[in-house]
């Protein structure tokens, strides 16, 4: 179909995330006329995100500014906003901010936390999604060693230093490396009550191993690397309750209980809430946690005009479903671009979406990580550096990616790190702190 | 006097800003055991925090945890807690985790925001003391210009647009500087309704001349550095209101209004609420602000054990009462130090403390500043580079002075703020956040 008007072709794009920046990116010399919306004011770079949980680097350091990013690209406004609701008849998009008119829309809000229906554990066992969570996660983990050498009665101290990571997949196998880590490194010389290198850190998934869609090799290479880091995983187990003072949960003995006063969230995520928007007004298929059941090319059955990219999107390759992963989004935008030039040039016929996959990895701890890739399998520090020199090449900014360089540099040879703060309203009273549901999930 | 007893002389510090910090350090080979208590488990560099604020650094890049740089000297202990009350005859400071007795204490409790008694302001008018208050004007700072990018009605604009800082010292100039080299370079090319070099950045002070404390002629240079950059100096001029849409003022000519949403307070500060404790149960006598009077050599007279310094003092040097700047902290911290270790000597006959005036500056948007020392005044871009080399070598961690090199440079050559982000739970309402208050005031 040819699209024709007076005016130029308007594409919304709703989300900055890895797949809405890059197919505004990969529109930069279309003749169209591009309105990206977000209610953030910067592109996160959500795979380093558990580094800031950890106090190896600050939130800064992962995020660009949108409008910085696509300050040259003139065919853009960014705009920082919320999509309230679709008019998909009418072609308009409501934000707070009013309507907003296209022709062609780009949903790619992406995940949040999903908690299994138990939506009340989040104030007890913060996700990894929002800066503001990684904050909230740091204050709890390193609020959890103040604490102990604050108590005077000794029996407690067991209680403030167990650590319980929920979810063994990439993220949180990478965040109970990196606890071990702190107790056994970082903090080993800064305290005088309490030996941070007694903490216990167990690592929990209801799978019968650790990063369960790796191949088993690696899995047991994973399991040993965190074993070394004092990390315990807790395999084909599930969490039955969280409350402020432990965990309820039932393995193959039985019910175990785990007194503990920081647990993290790894376990899940479900689509953001302008899936139910879809499914209303677009007549969107969903899946059971809210991702947008989409056509071969990314769009909607009912509405071509309408892609959904990304993590928000449930996409079938060759019978499987893609991950949740910043490589789908990545490749999901700049395809979507492609295929709305095509559509302007009136070409059709066009090649359904094809995802290259490029593998997956994970880190475990300094100078560890476990990586396979198109049939080749990875670990110990040769997969380390491939992560570390991936990464860096994909941090956004040039100058992010020094900053990074330099911390690591120093972290690498120090253990120490220099982010550990903590922040916020309620520093001394972190379980009163609510955290904020937010876009995109992503695991490199 | 000579101190024995069966144990080590306990020496209890609270507060781990400049004066607390340097006095723990300058004990490390002494035969003493030392507690330092502090609400925050970093100390910050203060006068960097207005870079925070205007986003050219990130938080962690100008905090250390207080454990990390205390960490190899084993006769400090780090507790994280708040002090609630003073035992003076029994020696005991009361806090949260508990009484913690003493042989010597250490006041460093610093100085907060203070608004004349007009407390209200605080939530519309954030002054510059702590992290969090320093992200809150950094969201209240860029929020504006996205809402004024949103904003369909084009006469609110201007209201968006107008930034108000109140107070003429060396923060407030510093900030109103960082504010117009945002609005004229750092913003550029970022938006597309509006022109952020459009934006008019006011500048109000009681006084008659920007910098009142430095010589008239820095003033005057100051005023023309910060012209350039858009800053209108309003000097003569007292605020009567403050409200969420504007600021009463008074000037010679009577009474004015000026419609802004973003006003930033650098206008006064008053002492840590512990100073009142003092004035209760250890016989001090107080300022009117709140500040601590003490002896010659930084005790109180009633409690010769007691010692109070940095901001949270009042000292009356030759005539004149000491300015709240880091130096002041630093060199106090060190004398107090040197203090105890002749004490516990017995050596009596004890100087008078003694400060060593290195000078005053303020920078001024990028490659100019004012300063003088000794006698000798410089501004332009010697006085910055001046103050480029004596902030870097002060910043506590290595790891952190490479940081903030590699920020800086990057920010010098490409006018860019990598730190720009709006971050914190009510990113979109930033009217909702309260601040709340903290120690150290400091402006080097």
């Amino acid at each position: 179909m040819v699209m024709k008007t007076n005016t130029r072709h308007r594409v919304v794009i709703l989300g900055g995330g890895f797949g809405g920046l890059n197919a505004a990116q990969s529109l930069a010399s279309a003749p169209v006329d591009i309105t990206l919306i977000d209610r953030r004011n910067f592109h996160l770079f959500q795979p380093l995100l558990y580094q800031v949980a950890t106090g190896a680097l600050s939130g800064g350091e992962i995020a660009s500014p949108i409008r910085a990013i696509l300050r040259l690209q003139k065919n853009v406004r960014v705009l920082l906003g919320e999509a309230i609701d679709l008019d998909a008849s009418g072609r308009r998009l409501i934000t707070d901010v009013g309507p907003i008119e296209y022709d062609t829309l780009i949903v790619a809000a992406g995940v949040r936390n999903c908690y299994f229906g138990k939506d009340q554990w989040d104030r007890v066992a913060p996700g990894l999604k929002t800066i503001e969570e990684a904050a909230q996660i740091r204050q709890k983990l390193l609020f959890a060693f103040e604490a102990a050498e604050r108590e005077t009665d000794r029996t407690k101290h067991a209680e403030w230093l167990t650590f319980v990571v929920v979810g063994a997949g990439p993220t949180g196998v990478e965040l109970a490396g990196a606890v071990g880590e702190i107790a056994r490194q970082t903090l080993k010389e800064d305290f005088r009550n309490i030996h941070p290198e007694d903490a216990k850190i167990l690592l929990l998934d209801g799978a019968d191993r650790v990063l369960p869609h790796f191949h088993p090799k690696l899995s047991a290479s994973a399991e040993k690397a965190l074993k070394k880091l004092g990390v315990h995983a807790m395999v084909n187990v599930r969490v039955k309750d969280i409350s402020e003072t432990g965990v309820t949960a039932v393995g193959e003995n039985g019910e175990i209980y785990i007194p503990t006063r920081c647990v993290i969230w790894a376990a899940g995520v479900k689509a953001a809430p302008f899936c139910d928007t879809l499914a209303a007004q677009a007549e969107a298929e969903l899946e059971s946690n809210g991702q947008v059941i989409v056509q071969p090319d990314c769009s909607l059955e009912a509405h071509p005009e309408i892609f959904v990219i990304g993590d928000i999107a449930s996409y079938n390759h060759d019978g499987r479903r893609l991950p949740g992963v910043a490589q789908v989004a990545i490749q999901q935008g700049r395809y979507v671009a492609r295929l709305i030039r095509k559509r302007l040039r009136g070409e059709a016929g066009t090649r359904r979406f094809h995802y290259f996959d490029k593998g997956q990895m994970a880190v475990i701890g300094r100078g560890r990580a476990v990586a396979e890739s198109r049939g080749l399998r990875f670990s110990g520090f040769s997969a380390w550096l491939a992560w570390l020199l991936i990464h860096l090449v994909y941090i956004a900014e040039f100058s992010n990616r020094l900053l990074v360089l330099v911390r690591w540099t120093y972290l690498y040879f120090s253990f120490s790190r220099g982010a550990r703060l903590i922040t916020g309203h309620d520093h001394l009273l972190v379980e009163k702190m609510v955290p904020e549901c937010e876009e995109e999930d992503v695991a490199v």
